[in-house]
């Protein structure tokens, strides 16, 4: 088999067989393929696409690429939930300690920021001594005593898939929906878990800004997992708009601690409960409606936040956090007003202008090798459907003196679009898949 | 400027302004902008392709890329002759000293065999102690004092092209129209002459198989030299079968030594007075029907012979090939018989498996690194339109103990099909462009 008879196949629109699949895939890994084949094989699929087929052995081969953990030591089934990324989504660390106090084990490995979503990993750290790097053993040990970990990756899990995605993020063949889909399956996957729970995003502030495209991702999610003998359900969620009122580390830690402790905003409560629910359903503990009902009381009684504070402590982080995280978090001293500069109502934010103005302020990255402020960030005060008066605040920035405010402020002036009547703001939860 | 944006832009349709061309080609050339992000692009030009704009600064860029030739030392216009490539095209042994015998000074750089298609310079070097590697001084000398040289590429020509082009061999990129275009035409221009005559092949042994893209290639070259102020005139030839009977190094040389005596196969006469009478008519010299007359002359008159006799002797090569080829050459001793395995007329031959039966004797190149074998090739005694006998001789191949005979044999039986009743034979010449 040779590499060129593969690329010219697939530009050809042919289907793939498993073994040119396997060989293209295994052959990068071993460098036997160099990047300039794999780049042109990329490029081939950019336009001819992957069916399903050709996806499910793509994941597969990419998942068998280094290690699959084995959780069967935790007892019951293990649950994991993964969001393809949006501005000011810190789902996880409401969802998480949510369903662990639910009494579902939660097992989870999350990712750092990039471009201009945040990352779970990232968020965590902004508490001081918050331990996100865990050996597999002590992962485990702790999921079993408290319910809950959550980890960036641990282990060599997917080498293909890094290997990969950096050729795609560097020849621009990220944003292909069958490619995107056995990235995040081989890895999901290779993570050991028996179900999934999927927060797929669309909108201005998501990678898949067409509702269509975002379906069409869900669904090719679903049936890989499925393919593979694991149960998986998906929810799609609007970005056309940050998630919350937070967005950047501290400022969103801090947002999560207000859910939990029932103060947070609606649509991030919302979309909590959502993806907690069907984390009960997949779990086998209670169907989507009364799974709600369940992890709104747990909400209500504190359960929920004491798990969070069980997950903190257990993982080195100051507990104290919980109770005062104003004072415990950094938080940037200085704080820039953006406002309105007529009166009317919020008609249209492009959420990703948001995100990269955060970026902008030392809240993300370029480069995987940038180092993330935790202090700073932003506080978006006008929502979609909000009515504003000239001069009022739209949003608070919080920066440092290493902020780049001139550029954050402009990129949030192009972000909103305020008009003379108003909008009916959209539903957070579109559409639930299961 | 990014590279990653020039492939997005390019990915996403968008056209390319010279500076993003020139920016891609001499990042490239210069190592600055490594391969994979090459490849990426080309396979992304490959399904957006370049409009007449873009292939326009493409060429030009890797036009000037190296040296460009500078012929104004040779006195009068200077015509170059170019084919794209098919099997038994041995034009230039005949059209070059016809031409050049008919007072039009021949410098022409010609290439070597690639895949199923042969090569001037190959077939040239079969001729003992022909020499095809002249220094620019010596060629231009030559040209002045016999009015032909033909050498192997001299100098440092489009060195982007060669990087490109190696890169578009490993990637499957190669068949894309403005790639061809350009690459053909970038080194044409740098070559000097003032004027083009393109031989553009479509048919079964052709690059281009389809007519209308051969149709489209050709416009897109002749436009390419207009706009760098170049005479240009194209001939769509046919490619449906070899061209004339000979196919391999030393049995075409013999071909063209018969044809220059007058006892030449019709088509590659028709063909060779078509080309020449083109360049005579770029050259000034006489409009297109009376240079065929002159041409046709110079054939009876035996000049444009003894211009080949010039020409061998010229470059060190030994002259009495031209009174006994079959003597002085190097011809297989061993003769094998493809004969029909049934009555009827020969209705369709693929001639790139003729021309691939060939090589796997050992008469061309699948690596750049492959040693030639001058001696064999193949003489194609049944063409389209011809009626067979059960038995009858359709092709005899000279052999060597290091030809693989038994592949070479069942190519050629998949390569001829043998109808019921007689079909036309294809005129070779099908439409000239001026």
């Amino acid at each position: 088999m040779r590499a060129y008879d593969v690329i010219l196949k697939k530009r050809n629109g042919e289907k793939l067989s498993r073994e040119e699949i396997e060989f293209m895939v295994g052959g990068y890994v071993k460098g036997e393929i160099p990047d300039y084949q794999m780049a042109a094989f990329l490029m081939a699929v950019y336009f001819r696409h992957l069916d399903e087929e050709e996806t499910y052995y793509f994941t597969e081969t990419m998942m068998r690429s280094g290690e699959v953990l084995d959780l069967s030591e935790i007892p019951g089934p293990k649950v994991d939930k993964h969001s393809t990324g949006g501005v000011g989504d810190k789902t996880t660390l409401v969802v998480a300690p949510l369903v662990a106090s639910a009494g579902v084990p939660v097992a989870k490995m999350s990712g750092r920021a990039l471009g201009h979503t945040g990352g779970t990993i990232d968020k965590l750290e902004s508490i001081p001594g918050f331990r996100t790097e865990l050996s597999l053993e002590e992962f485990i040990k702790n999921v079993k005593k408290y319910g809950i970990a959550i980890v960036g990756q641990t282990g060599n899990l997917v080498p293909a898939d890094k290997k990969i995605y950096a050729l795609r993020d560097a020849t621009a063949t990220v944003d292909e929906i069958s490619l995107i889909a056995s990235s995040i399956m081989s890895k999901k996957l290779a993570g050991g878990s028996d179900a999934f729970v999927l927060d797929v995003k669309f909108g201005t502030g998501a990678f898949m800004k067409g509702f269509e495209d975002a379906k069409k991702l869900a669904f090719l999610m679903l049936r890989i997992a499925q393919q593979h003998g694991k149960k998986a359900a998906a929810v799609l969620s609007n970005m056309d708009q940050p998630l919350g009122r937070a967005v950047g580390n501290s400022l969103e830690v801090i947002e999560a601690i207000e859910t939990l402790k029932g103060n947070g905003p609606e649509d991030l409560k919302e979309l909590s409960l959502t993806l907690g629910a069907l984390m009960l359903e997949l779990a086998g503990v209670a169907n989507f409606e009364e799974g709600k009902k369940i992890l709104r009381k747990k909400l209500e009684t504190g359960e929920a936040l004491d798990k969070f504070r069980l997950l903190v402590k257990a993982q080195g982080g100051d507990e104290r956090v919980v109770d005062d995280p104003w004072r415990v978090l950094p938080v940037a001293g200085q704080v820039v007003d953006f406002s309105a500069e007529r009166e009317g109502y919020v008609s249209k934010i492009d959420a990703e202008k948001v995100g990269a103005a955060s970026m902008l302020l030392g809240a993300g990255r370029k480069k995987k090798e940038d180092r993330i402020d935790h202090s700073v960030g932003i506080i978006v005060e006008k929502k979609l459907g909000d009515s504003v008066k000239k001069g009022e605040t739209i949003a608070r920035l919080f920066v440092s003196d290493r902020s780049d405010v001139e550029s954050a402020l402009k990129l949030l002036r192009e972000a909103y679009v305020i008009s003379d009547s108003p909008s009916e703001p959209p539903r957070v939860v579109e559409e639930v898949i299961k």
